[in-house]
C-alpha cells in the first residue's frame, strides 16, 4: 500500500504538471503545495529540493503541514523520474504498459520530447526564432505517433502523453494568443497552420484525445497561463525584437 | 518467455557497452554485432536504426544472420532505454529494483550521470579543457553514493551502476595512459590525484567494486580500448593544442 504523497507545485510550470497529470490518471490523493517559483519559501531548497526546482515529491513519513517538511520523509524530484515513480506505485493505473516492448517505446517517445521536441519548442516563444525548427520537431514526433491508434505509443494513455501534454496545452495558449518573443501576428499565423491545416492533421487529432481526457481540464488552466504568459513574455518580445532591429542596423 | 535478440554494438562505444554489461548481468544469451563505426554497413541505418547509432537491438522475429535483420523483428534503440528494456525483460536481474522509491532513486542517478557528468566528462577528454569541472560533476556523483553501502544506490548492482560504468572504465585508460586532447603530462597527473588522493577515496571504493563483477572483464578490453583511444585521440592534442597556442599568441 503506498504511503502518502506530498506535491510541490506550482501551476505554471510545464513539467510540474507532468507529474499532477500522472497523479490525476491514477487517481491518487495527495497534497498540494504550490511554490512560488518568483518568490521561493527559504526552507523549499534545504528541506525539500536542493535543485530548487519543482516539482518534487516528499513521500511517507510522519503527517506534516507541507511548509513544515519533515526530516522523515523520503524527497525525491525531477519530472519523469516523478512520473515513473506513480507508474511503479500504482501499476494499474497503467502508465507505464505491462509489456516491455511497449514500455521501450514509450521510454523512446518520452526520450524524443526531451531531446529534439523540447530544445525547438523554446525557439520561437523565448529566443523569437523562426518556426522552422520548431515544426521539423513536431514532424519528427508526428512520425512516431502509430497511424491508427488514439495515443502516442498504442490506445492507451501512457507516461508517453504525460511528457508533452503540458508543453501543447501551452502551445495552444501561447500560439493562439500570439504571445512570445517572435514578431507579433507570428503566433496568430502559427496557430492557423498548425490547428487548421494537413501538415499537423494527425498530431492536431492526437493533441484533442489528450484533452479529452479527465485529467486534462483537472490540471490545466488556459485562462491563468494567458494572463501569466502575457505578462512574462510581453516585454521579452520587446526585448528580442529590439535587439533583432539593433543586430540588422 | 521473453524472445531471442540480435545486439548491434562496437566494442569503443560506451553507450553501446551498457547493453552488454546488463545483457552480461541478467545472464542473456544472445547475438552480436559489431558495427565499425567509421564504416557503417549500407543496411544498417535504413533496416536497424534509423538515426544510424549503436547501441540497437532486434527483438524476436525469425532466425536470420545480424546482417539480414527481418523486418519482422522490433527494432529498438536508446542506450538507457536498452537497459531498462532487458530490466524489464528479465525481472530477475534486479537490474531495477523492486521498490518504486529504490526505482527512482536508480533513475535520479542515472538523470546526474546524462546530465551533470557526461557533459563534464567530454571536456579534458575531447576539447583539452581543464579538469576543474570534470572533478566537481565527480563530486556531484560521489555525493549521491550512500555511505555505507556497495553500489549507486544500494548494495545490489542495478541499471545505476551500468550507466556510468563504461564512462569509468574508459577514463581509467585515458587518464593512466597520457590519452586527450588536454596537455601532455596532465592525465598522467589527474590519475594520480584521482586514484590515490583522499577526495574521490569513496569513488574509487565504487568503482572497484563496480570492476569486480564478472561482468566488466567480460565485456571490457583495457588494452583495445588504449590503442584505439590512442590512435583516435594523439592528432586530436595537436590540433587542440595548437590552437590554444595560436589563441594566446
Amino acid at each position: 500500500m503506498p504511503e502518502h504523497i506530498t506535491l510541490y507545485t506550482a501551476k505554471i510550470c510545464p513539467f510540474a504538471h507532468r507529474v499532477e497529470l500522472a497523479l490525476a490518471e491514477a487517481k491518487v490523493g495527495y497534497k498540494r503545495c504550490e511554490i512560488d517559483l518568483a518568490n521561493k519559501p527559504q526552507w523549499y531548497a534545504p528541506q525539500v529540493n536542493p535543485a530548487s526546482k519543482v516539482p518534487a515529491i516528499a513521500y511517507g513519513g510522519p503527517q506534516v503541514p507541507p511548509e513544515q517538511p519533515s526530516p522523515d520523509s523520503i524527497k525525491l524530484a525531477e519530472s519523469l523520474i516523478l512520473v515513473e515513480f506513480i507508474a511503479d506505485l500504482y501499476p494499474e493505473s497503467n502508465l507505464l504498459p505491462k509489456d516491455p516492448v511497449q514500455r521501450a517505446k514509450t521510454r523512446f517517445f518520452i526520450d524524443a520530447v526531451s531531446t529534439k521536441f523540447l530544445p525547438a519548442y523554446m525557439g520561437p516563444l523565448a529566443r523569437g526564432e523562426s518556426f522552422d525548427s520548431f515544426w521539423a520537431a513536431l514532424d519528427t514526433l508526428q512520425a512516431l505517433l502509430p497511424a491508427d491508434k488514439t495515443f502516442a505509443v498504442g490506445d492507451e494513455y501512457t507516461a508517453a502523453d504525460i511528457a508533452i501534454a503540458p508543453f501543447l496545452a501551452r502551445m495552444e495558449v501561447w500560439l493562439t494568443n500570439d504571445i512570445g518573443a517572435y514578431k507579433a501576428g507570428e503566433g496568430t499565423k502559427a496557430a492557423q497552420d498548425f490547428f487548421k491545416g494537413q501538415r499537423f492533421a494527425r498530431f492536431v487529432k492526437y493533441f484533442n484525445a489528450i484533452k479529452a481526457r479527465d485529467s486534462f481540464p483537472a490540471t490545466f488552466d488556459a485562462d491563468y497561463m494567458k494572463e501569466k504568459y502575457t505578462a512574462r513574455f510581453a516585454s521579452l518580445r520587446e526585448q528580442v525584437q529590439a535587439a533583432a532591429v539593433a543586430a540588422a542596423a
